[in-house]
C-alpha cells in the first residue's frame, strides 16, 4: 500500500475477502494500512464469522443497513485519504463516492491479483488435493462409461466419486460433450446418449478448501478412426510442447505460441479457437492469461492451465488440459490422469 | 424502453444475457429499441452461440478485442442516444463511457428485474421440475442418513440422486450442518460426523434448464428432546403462517412479520437472525426481498422462498424452507418434501 500511495483498501469481491479473511459470506472488508482489518457481516453470517474469520474484527451490519455507508463512516473516522478498491459495480461505487467526497478512491484490483497469482505452500497443497480429486474424476469416467449412457449420467457418476472423496462440489459445471457436441469448447452436458466411436470431451474440476483444479481429457469408446487419432496426437504434442516452455519468467504469449505453432504446422491452426490457458486458484479463471495477445509473464508459484484443442464444427473436437504449477526452471503437472484416447 | 426514455440497452450480466438470448457464455448483449439484438461472443463460444442463441445476431469478438469498444461502435452506428445498462463494474463502465462521450448511460438494472421477477408458464414449468428434484434430495437424505456419516458424505449421496434424475448440478453449495453447526444459517458441510440426536440443517437446491429451487428441512436421527421438538414446531407454525399470507399484492414486509410475530410470541424472536425469504429463478437470490425493512410487494408469478429459522449459538438451529409460487389469491408450494423432524 505504501508503494501505491494508498492508506487503506476496501474489498467487495467475495473471493478476495475469503483470500484475506478466510470467510465466505461477508459484505465488505476494509484493510487500513495501520490497525485492525474490519469485516462487515450481516446478522445471518455473524456468529459463523466471529468464530471462523481470521485477521479481522467482525462488524455487524443491521438488516437494511448499507455496507458502503458503514465502511465510509470508518474510513472517515480513520482519516484515510487514498483508498484502493477491488471490484465494485457502478451503483455501489457511486454510493461509496457520495459518502466519501474528500477521499480519493483508486481502482486497485490488480494489487490483489499480484498476491493471489502467487500461490504459497499451503495453497499449493490444497490445489494438489483438488487436482488429485479431479484425476479421480477422469479415472471414474474411464471405468464407468458405456455406450448409450447419457452425458449427464456420466457427469453424475464422476461428480459423486469426487464428492465422496472430499471434493467440495465442482469447480465449474462439468462438461461431457460427445459426438459433434465435442466441437463446442464449452458444451456442458445434455441428455444426449453417447455412441461408440464418438469423441467425448470431458472437462472437470474438483474443489478443496476453496481451491480449484481444471482437467480435460478426450475419450472414445471403441476404435478411433485415423483422423480422430491424428487430431488427438497433434493436441497431445502441442500440450507437451507448451508444458516444456512453462517456467519462471516465460512469456505467456510464447507459451501459447509453442502449442499454436504445432497445431498450425499440422494444418489445424484455424480450429484452435481459444487461448492456451488461464490461471487457476480460488476461482477457475484467474490471471495470468495465456493467449496470443497476452502481456503476462509467468512467475514461480503461478498455477495455470495448459489446454490446447482442435474443434471442427459438425465433426468433433479434442482438448487435453492439465493444471500446472510454475517452478523456477520447469513446470509441474498437478493433474496427472492418464492420456489415452481409447477407454 | 419507450416509457423509460431509452433507445437501447446494453447488458453485461451473464444471467441477464441468458434470460434474453438463451445462451450462457456471451460477453455483452445490445438490445436496441428497433432492429436486431446483437450478442457479442468470443471465438471459443461462437459456434455454440450461432447454433443455440435466440432472438439475436451473433457478433464475433476477436482475441484481445474489447467488448465495450465493439458495443460502443454499434451504439454510435445505430445513433442511440440514451442507453440503459444492467450491472457493469467500475472499470468496464469507464471504458464504455470513454467510448461514448455523447451518449447518456443510465443504470437500469431494475428494468430487467421487473421482467425476470415475473415467471411465465415455461419458467414455472422448469422451476416445478427443479423443486421436484430438490424434494428427491430431501427424500434421499431421509433414506440414507445414518449416525457417524460425515456431513459431506450425506451431501454426496443427495447431489448424486438429484443429478442422476436430471438436475444440472446444484443450485448453490449444499448445506448439511449438524449439531452446534446447525446454528449457522449458512454452515456449508464439513467432515464432521453426524451424531444421533443432533439437529441437522439440510439446505439443498436442484437446477433445471438454468432455473433453481431452494429447500430446507431440519432432521434428527433418533428421539428429539422436548426443546428440539418445541423449536421445530414453532418454526413450522411460523412458516405456515407466512405461507398463508403470500398472494398477489401482499407486502413482503407483512409476510415476514407474520412469521416473525409467531417466533417472537414464543420468545425466540432474537434467534430469527435473517429475513423470511428471497426471490428465486435463474439465480438463487433474486428480488423480491422478504424481510422486516423490505418495500417490495409480491406479484402473481413471483417465486419466493418462505424460510423462517431459529438459531441458538452453541446449541443448534432449525430452518424450514419452501420455494413458493405467488398466485392471485393464494400461494403454492413448489417444494413439497415431508415435514418431519425425526428420520
Amino acid at each position: 500500500m505504501e508503494d501505491k500511495q494508498i492508506d487503506g483498501f476496501l474489498l467487495a469481491n467475495e473471493t478476495d475477502m475469503f483470500y484475506f479473511a478466510g470467510f465466505l459470506g461477508a459484505a465488505r472488508l476494509l484493510i487500513p494500512i495501520h490497525g485492525e482489518n474490519i469485516l462487515y457481516v450481516y446478522r445471518v453470517n455473524y456468529e459463523n464469522a466471529i468464530e471462523t474469520a481470521k485477521d479481522c474484527r467482525v462488524e455487524l451490519l443491521k438488516t437494511g443497513e448499507n455496507a458502503e455507508e458503514k465502511a465510509a463512516e470508518h474510513i472517515r473516522k480513520l482519516r484515510l485519504k487514498h483508498v484502493g478498491f477491488d471490484t465494485f459495480d457502478v451503483s455501489s461505487f457511486s454510493k461509496l463516492k457520495k459518502n466519501l467526497k474528500d477521499v480519493s478512491l483508486k481502482p486497485s484490483g490488480q494489487m490483489v491479483w499480484e498476491l493471489r497469482k502467487i500461490k504459497d505452500e499451503i495453497e499449493i497443497g490444497y490445489m494438489k488435493k483438488a487436482a488429485e480429486l479431479s484425476d479421480l474424476g477422469a479415472k471414474t469416467l474411464a471405468e464407468i462409461i458405456k455406450p448409450e449412457m447419457r452425458e449427464y449420467e456420466v457427469a453424475a457418476e464422476v461428480e459423486y466419486a469426487m464428492r465422496k472423496s472430499g471434493s467440495e462440489g465442482t469447480a465449474f459445471d462439468t462438461i461431457v460433450a460427445s459426438g459433434t457436441r465435442s466441437a463446442y469448447p464449452h458444451g456442458g452436458c445434455t441428455s444426449k446418449k453417447i455412441g461408440e466411436g464418438e469423441l467425448i470431451q470431458f472437462d472437470v474440476g474438483a474443489t478443496y478448501q476453496g481451491y480449484r483444479a481444471d482437467l480435460t481429457r478426450t475419450f472414445l469408446i471403441g476404435k478411433p478412426t485415423s483422423k480422430q487419432e491424428k487430431i488427438y496426437e497433434v493436441v497431445k504434442e502441442a500440450q507437451e510442447k507448451a508444458f516444456q516452455k512453462i517456467r519462471d519468467n516465460a512469456k505467456a504469449r510464447e507459451v501459447d505460441a509453442a502449442a499454436r505453432d504445432i497445431i498450425s504446422n499440422y494444418g489445424y491452426g484455424e480450429y484452435f479457437v481459444h487461448g492456451l490457458g488461464h490461471g487457476v486458484g480460488l476461482e477457475i479463471h484467474e490471471p495470468p492469461t495465456l493467449n496470443s495477445v497476452s502481456k503476462d509473464v509467468l512467475k514461480t508459484g503461478n498455477v495455470v492451465t495448459d489446454e490446447p484443442g482442435i474443434y471442427m464444427a459438425g465433426y468433433g473436437g479434442v482438448r487435453i488440459e492439465d493444471t500446472v504449477l510454475v517452478h523456477k526452471d520447469k513446470a509441474e503437472r498437478l493433474t496427472k490422469a492418464n492420456h489415452e484416447l481409447t477407454v
